[in-house]
Formats: structure tokens, C-alpha cells, sequence
């Protein structure tokens, strides 16, 4: 009889997971790293280990409500500014214990209105911070609503996907459509909570764009299975695809989770990182709520936000929320209760939520220096932009759609009959042995487009545009030797992977 | 039909969680509270908010690490000692990217290694860091292993505990052995995940201590009922119930475990808090590892703890780690994948446990100040658990064991009949209406011994041991006056509640 943490007896559904952006490329980065090799991590969007600084003013805002003591000091004015000062005890007061007291289990009440009013300028409606919980980064939010929302295996018939096999992780009755490509977060949770995957493909050819259609079809092979489809996730701006949608297309969509009552998962970390003036974000809220009646009232939708991302890139602190609209008060309590199980989410995290929803004002002593800060970030993420892009689209088989918002490059790599069959004897897919090559040769550590789902023999990469301005066009360089001289070695007459 | 996310929808096991330690009487007290009633929250151990100061010199630390900048500050010396100063390069040179990058997924590799000497100076074996994983509080560590070992519903028969309704909440097949009275986490997060708590006694008239032969009872039971047991948690001390156990029970439970292949999870995160010098705090681990062959290689242990508890009481900033004895690293794998999916916990959090298991040194310049804070701190909670016990003792119709360790205080309250019968009028259970009047009657927000077990007809109240020193009396007298009053109104000749 095996013991209790034997691999044998484990939960099915953790075996299961597949998480790619910290898998098998990412061990092997970290392996060579321990030998001695100059790894360049762009699998994870995780801007500061790639030497971006922090901005100043959040962070002596929180260095301050970590020594509160400091308040007393007399030389504290010689470290830090009157207004920084201020918020410090502007937080500290919204706490009762500071930074060491565990607060309410949805978060500090004062910031989840500071959260609140920052979605009413952003969108011009109001919201309720009754609605609004904060959550240790936003995966931890996207995992606690998929665990809300995914019922056990009891409940159904055992469905398979025979068609995509990547996505029949978990073959239970309640399902949530998923952009592919996605995030992984997705599919990891939806796998690790026993729920499955109904993938709706974006289109590379028209920018990565949602085509409705493909909604529609996805969502009637699930039905013509029985299948009960629940909730849908959008990822805008894109995630690996870097995309912004339309309000158009947004419309749509609502429209589509109204009639075929679904809960829209609106991940919306990105919101800040947006490169080109032709599309700007527009949240799935905004957009809801000005479609009027029936749907602004009947549409439920979970939106999700995080400091991780945007420009200030605060990963590490774990600081995020979710916003609730029109679901029931039963379902938010249950939500609340659950919550309450691990305590709160951390509270430095929570002020940084505060701060980047609520940062310095025209006039205020720290402006000047953090919006030079912020736009120099945003000014430099949007270079690299175009440099990566137009890097990729300068190398033999790779074509890129440009990012226009986000922080990812998620070139097609169009693979040679002969590199797709030396994938095969080495027991690899042939996107992983491609990145698993440009790690050896080059240090780059990607994340292969399987990790993320893309159609049949169609092979992609996805990398951060986060290595450091000034690098970036040594990275390009070098990644350009290797795909060239690896086209070179396998190209022959028997063609490539599909477009 | 109904939307993905009406009450009726949703995942069954998310609506059979039940959570008291932030149930009823929590948010009648916050309503109170909002009404403008002076509470008194000791449903939580959550000492900062009950006025507990922060320890300088982590704080100092931590504050440095997210003002990376003020290290080239010339005034930085004026405001913070040296060897903070020391400290902060340290642990920044442990991250790459800072506070704002996310780590590994196990936490920082630099932290790992800190811990694992810990434990290796206070347990006599040495420790690796690569089974040493760091989470956002201990909590999150519990809930991620539980998630592990629990199999979905679909693996066995339904079982129902008819005797001990409490616990019935998710009738499947792979089961956890948990202490009743129990810290609610564990009955919580067993009913979230669909797995089902086989409850054994603690010994109220023996200090709560562990008898082995209920441990045999409760198991055959499940047996009987083709129950696959598969976990065992302790928690030591105790919560709510504060006892230590004694390095001879432990030495049971590990060999109960060893024959009967269960994990021990041992949830220690009270372990900087004893109170008295009979028994001391002593690890599992340290126990199995000098049992020798064949304990020693054989029994799976998971040990947890904590920034939040101990004398530090840093719950806001969440940080925490588990060690892993004894699990076959493909097990380890499973974990380290699972974690991913999170990305990482946060990092000042991690600084914090770094930070707590590495404390100032005698000769290190803030040695003696951090000394003073951290003596002030025990011997004020031993001095507080002594009037709460005496304070208990001394009312009518309460009896209370002496907190040996962790920091609460459970006493048993002997309900009058009629005050039974009026809870039942009042739709009630009764120690619930118990704890509703007092915290009507005196703002004291305490928790029910419902929510934590207790055998049938018998009724508690879980209380901290943490408001101020100064205020405990006051405290204790306001409790006193209630309960003697309440047993006069409810007292007549009809006899009280079992002991």
C-alpha cells in the first residue's frame, strides 16, 4: 500500500496541470544558469529581474508604512517628501495595525474605494467598493473564481476532445471557453480544479483577432457533447498575442455571454500597456455598461487587475483585485467566505494596489519625477516593441503581428519538414525543441507556443519585450544567427509547418 | 436557466465551506462596529491590530529593500543602523530584480538556505532547502498541500458520519485525520476540495492532550466504512486549544502514522509561543528523525510555519514556508508545478521568514534592542494568558484550561438548560447565541467552539489572549459581569449542558 504522498496517490487533477511558462524551458534556463551560462529570461513578464527600476514614489510610500516609527523621526523629511509622508499616513490610517494586522479578507476598505474610484474615472460609471475584493496578484483572483465556478466531475458526462487533444486535460461537464493562445494560468487551474477547456482560436492572419464565428462554433461542438458551458475568458490586451480588442468586438462578445448566459472573465492586466494610438484599452465594464438594458443589467462579468504589470511592474509585491458586476449578493458572500480561509491577501501589495490606482497629481511635490519615470518606461517598452517585431519579421520563416499592447512577442516560427521530424526522434514537439535549441545556443529563455495552445502544425514562440532597451538589439542579433543558421541546417525540399 | 455564477450554479463543495473564525459573530461585530461600538476583536490572532508594536529591526530591513534608492542616500546612515543597512544589501542581493521581481516559485533560493539552517539549529539534523518551499503565509501552504493529497469524488464510495453531523460536509472516499477542536483552515479547505475530515477527540480533562486510543478509534471507524485515510494533521501547540504536546505523544503519533502510512501534516506555527517551562516546544521532525530506522526514511512529514504568529505577529505581510521530509521527489515536482501556476509568493513576505528565522546576534548593534522588544512581547503574552485562564476560572459555569503555548484561550462554558432551550427558540446553536450576547453585551467579537468541534452537548468559546495587557482586566471583568448575569437570567433547576 503506497503512502499518502506517493505520486501514485496523488490528485488526479495536479498530475494533470500543465504550466509551460515555468516548465520544462524554463528548468533547463535555470540549470544552465547554475552551470555558469548568462541565462535571458523573457519567459515570465517580470520586468525588474530584467533590470527595470522601480518607480520611486510607491515605493518610499511603502518603505514608510513598513517603519511607521520613522514618522517620529526628525530626520525623515531629509529622506523622504512631504507628500510621501502624507500618503504614508494616509494608508497607515485606512489600517488598524499597519502593515503586520491582517485586514478584511476582500482588503482594506479605504483602498477598495480608492479602487472604486478609479474605475468610475476610467469608465465613467460609478462602482460599488462592496464589489471590488483584493487579491494577492490577479492569478490568485482568476484561480479562486475558476474554483467558484468549477463544479466537481460528478456532475456530468466524461467528454473528450478527440480533435484537440492538448485541451482534454480534464474531461468533466463544466467548462469554460478560453481563448487559444492563452495564458496558461487558464488552462493550468481549469485542469487542476477538474474542469476542462473549450479553446476559441484567435486569428493570426487578422491581427489575432476574435472572429465571432469561432465563438460560435466552439460553443456548439460543446453543446452538440452536452456539455454545460459556464464562463468565458478574454485576455485584453493579448496574452501571449498582444492584441487590443475593439469595442466592436467587445459588443460582441457581451453580446454572446448574454444570450448564451456566460460569466465573462475580463483579464485586463495589461490595461496600461498599450503601443499604438490607433486602439486604446477599453474595458469590458465601459462597454457593458454603455450596451444598456437588457445586457448592463443581466451580463455577469468578473474584471481582473494587478501592480504586476501595466508599467510599474510590481510582480513580486503580489498585489492585485477583481471587480464584480451583476452577480447575485448570495455569490458574492459565498466568494467572501472563501476568501476569509487564508486570512487576507497581503497588505504591503494592497497599498500598492492603492498607490497605482491613485498616483501623484499635477501639482503634487512627486509628480514631475514620476511621470518622467512612468513615461520613460512606457516610451522604452513601446521601442522595444518595434524593435523585436520588426527583428523577428527580419528572420528567415518567422512572422510576428506587431504587440500593440501588453508585453509579449509571439512570433510564428515556420518550422522545416526536416527540424519537425529531429523534434520527433528526439522525443521533443517541435516547437520546444526549437526553443530548447535557441536556449543552448543563445541564453534566450522563451516559452514554445504549444505551452500556450495554437492550431495543428502551426508552431510559435513567445517571448517578454522586456530585456533592457540598450540590449535589445544584441538579442535581436543573436537571436537572428541562430533561427537563420538552424533554417539553414534543416531546411530542405520537403517544405515547412503549416501557415 | 441559470447564469454561470447564480448561487445555484455553483460549485457544491465552495458552498459547504464553513468558516466561524470570520462567520456570523465577525460580521455581526463588523456591522456593531460600523454602527459605532467599540469591538473588541479577538476572533483573530491578529496582534498588530490589538495594538501590538512591530519589532524594529525587520521592519527597518524590509523598509530599506522597497527603497532600494535610499542606499545611496547620504542621509540614510541618520535613519537607519548599519547593520540594517548590511541586512538590506543582503537579502537584495539574494533577489535578482529586487522586491519587484517575482522569485522561483519555491520562494528565494538565499531564503531557502537561511530556514533550512534554522531548522537545523534548532531541531540537531541538518535540513535542505530544496524541500524547504516559502508561501504567503502558512495558510496558503496547508491549502496547497491538502489540494495535493485530496482525490476527487470520483474515487470512492459516499460515506456519512451519522454520529458527528458537524463533519459530514463532503462525503467522499480520501480522507484527512484532524484534532477536534480544530483551527477551522482544516475543516474549510478539506470541504473545499472535496476530500472529508475524520475527526479524533482531544482530552479536555487531560489539557487537551492526544490520546492515542481515540486516534485507533477514529480510524477503525473509517475503516470499517472502506475509508482510505490518507493524512493526519496536528497542530502544535494547539489551536484553539493551547496545549503542547509532549515529545512521548509525538513519538505515538509518528508510529501510528509509520503503520498506518499516513502524511503528518504538523501545523507549528505557534512555536515561538510557550508560555510555560514544563514543556517546551519540540518539532515533529525532530521527534521522527531520533526514532531512527525505520521511521526516520519512512514516515511522509509536511511541517508548517509563519511570520504571522510567533512573537513577531506579522500576519498582514503574509509570509510563511513548509518543509518537506520523507517526499519521493516526483511528489516534490508535483508541488514545485503546482506552485507555478501562482508564479511566486511575495517577496517582502519572504524577507520577513528570512529575516525571522535569522534574527539579530548578540554583538550585532541592534542585538539589544531587538532582544528587549521580543522578551516584552512573550512575557507580556505569558502574563496575559494567565489572567485570561484565572480570569475564565473565576466566572460561573466556565471552565478553562491554562494556554500552555499559541494564543488563545478556550474555555467551556456550561449552558443552563433554558439558555439552551432559548438558543433553539432563537434558531441558534447555542454556544453561537452565547457569544452573540456577549458580543452585544460587551463588544468582545470571540468565536463559537462550534466552529472549531466539540464533543455533542458540550459548548466553548475560542477568545486571543491578545488585547493589550492594560486593557485585560477590564476585558476580564466585562466578561465576568455578562456571564454571571447571563447564568442567573437562564439558570433554574432543569442542570446545565454535559462537561
Amino acid at each position: 500500500m503506497s503512502k499518502g504522498l506517493d505520486y501514485e496517490t496523488l490528485n488526479e487533477n495536479v498530475k494533470k496541470v500543465q504550466y509551460a511558462v515555468r516548465g520544462e524551458l524554463y528548468l533547463r534556463a535555470s540549470e544552465l544558469q547554475k552551470e555558469g551560462k548568462k541565462i535571458i529570461f523573457t519567459n515570465v513578464g517580470n520586468p525588474h529581474a530584467l533590470g527595470q527600476k522601480p518607480l520611486t514614489f510607491p515605493r518610499q510610500v511603502v518603505a514608510l508604512c513598513q517603519a511607521p516609527f520613522l514618522l517620529d523621526d526628525p530626520n525623515v523629511g531629509l529622506v523622504f517628501p512631504a507628500d510621501v509622508i502624507a500618503r504614508a499616513r494616509h494608508y497607515l490610517s485606512l489600517t488598524s495595525g499597519g502593515l503586520g494586522a491582517y485586514s478584511d479578507s476582500r482588503g482594506l476598505p479605504g483602498i477598495r474605494k480608492e479602487v472604486a474610484e478609479f474605475i468610475e474615472r476610467r469608465d465613467g460609471y460609478p462602482s460599488d467598493p462592496e464589489l471590488i475584493y483584493l487579491t494577492d496578484g490577479a492569478s490568485k483572483g482568476v484561480m479562486q473564481m475558476l474554483n467558484t465556478i468549477i463544479r466537481g466531475g460528478n456532475d456530468g458526462d466524461i467528454i473528450v476532445f478527440s480533435s484537440i487533444p492538448r485541451f482534454t486535460l480534464a474531461p468533466f461537464a463544466f467548462q469554460i471557453l478560453v481563448p487559444v493562445p492563452q495564458y496558461p494560468l487558464y488552462s493550468a487551474t481549469i485542469s487542476l480544479y477538474g474542469g476542462s477547456l473549450i479553446p476559441y482560436y484567435l486569428e493570426e492572419t487578422a491581427n489575432w483577432g476574435l472572429d465571432i464565428n469561432n465563438l460560435r462554433q466552439s460553443i456548439s461542438l460543446a453543446r452538440s457533447r452536452d456539455i454545460t458551458v459556464r464562463a468565458m475568458v478574454i485576455i485584453n490586451p493579448g496574452n501571449p498575442t498582444g492584441q487590443c480588442l475593439s469595442e466592436a468586438n467587445l459588443q460582441e462578445i457581451l453580446k454572446f455571454c448574454y444570450h448564451e448566459k456566460l460569466v465573462l472573465l475580463a483579464d485586463e492586466v495589461y490595461q496600461q500597456n498599450v503601443y499604438q494610438d490607433e486602439r486604446l484599452f477599453i474595458s469590458a465594464r465601459k462597454v457593458l455598461l454603455a450596451m444598456g438594458s437588457p445586457f448592463n443589467k443581466e451580463v455577469q462579468l468578473v474584471s481582473f487587475h494587478t501592480v504586476s504589470k501595466g508599467y510599474w511592474g510590481e510582480c513580486g509585491q503580489r498585489g492585485g483585485y477583481f471587480e464584480m458586476t451583476n452577480i447575485p449578493p448570495q455569490t458574492v458572500d459565498e466568494i467572501y467566505k472563501v476568501a476569509s480561509i487564508s486570512l487576507s491577501p497581503n497588505v504591503p501589495g494592497q497599498i500598492f494596489m492603492g498607490l497605482m490606482v491613485n498616483p501623484p497629481k499635477p501639482g503634487d511635490i512627486s509628480y514631475l519625477k514620476f511621470d518622467l519615470e512612468s513615461k520613460a518606461i512606457l516610451e522604452s517598452l513601446k521601442k522595444r516593441a518595434h524593435i523585436m517585431t520588426n527583428g523577428f519579421n527580419s528572420c528567415r520563416n518567422v512572422v510576428c503581428n506587431f504587440t500593440e499592447g501588453a508585453m509579449y512577442s509571439f512570433p510564428q516560427i515556420r518550422l522545416p519538414q526536416k527540424a519537425i521530424e529531429a523534434a520527433k526522434t528526439a522525443g521533443k514537439v517541435p516547437d520546444v525543441f526549437y526553443c530548447l535549441k535557441l536556449l543552448e545556443a543563445t541564453g534566450i529563455s522563451t516559452v514554445p507556443g504549444s505551452g500556450f495552445g495554437q492550431k495543428d502544425g502551426v508552431f510559435h514562440l513567445r517571448t517578454t519585450i522586456l530585456p533592457a532597451e540598450e540590449d535589445m538589439p544584441a538579442i535581436m542579433e543573436s537571436f537572428k544567427k541562430f533561427n537563420d543558421r538552424f533554417m539553414e541546417q534543416y531546411e530542405d525540399s520537403r517544405g515547412y509547418s503549416r501557415m
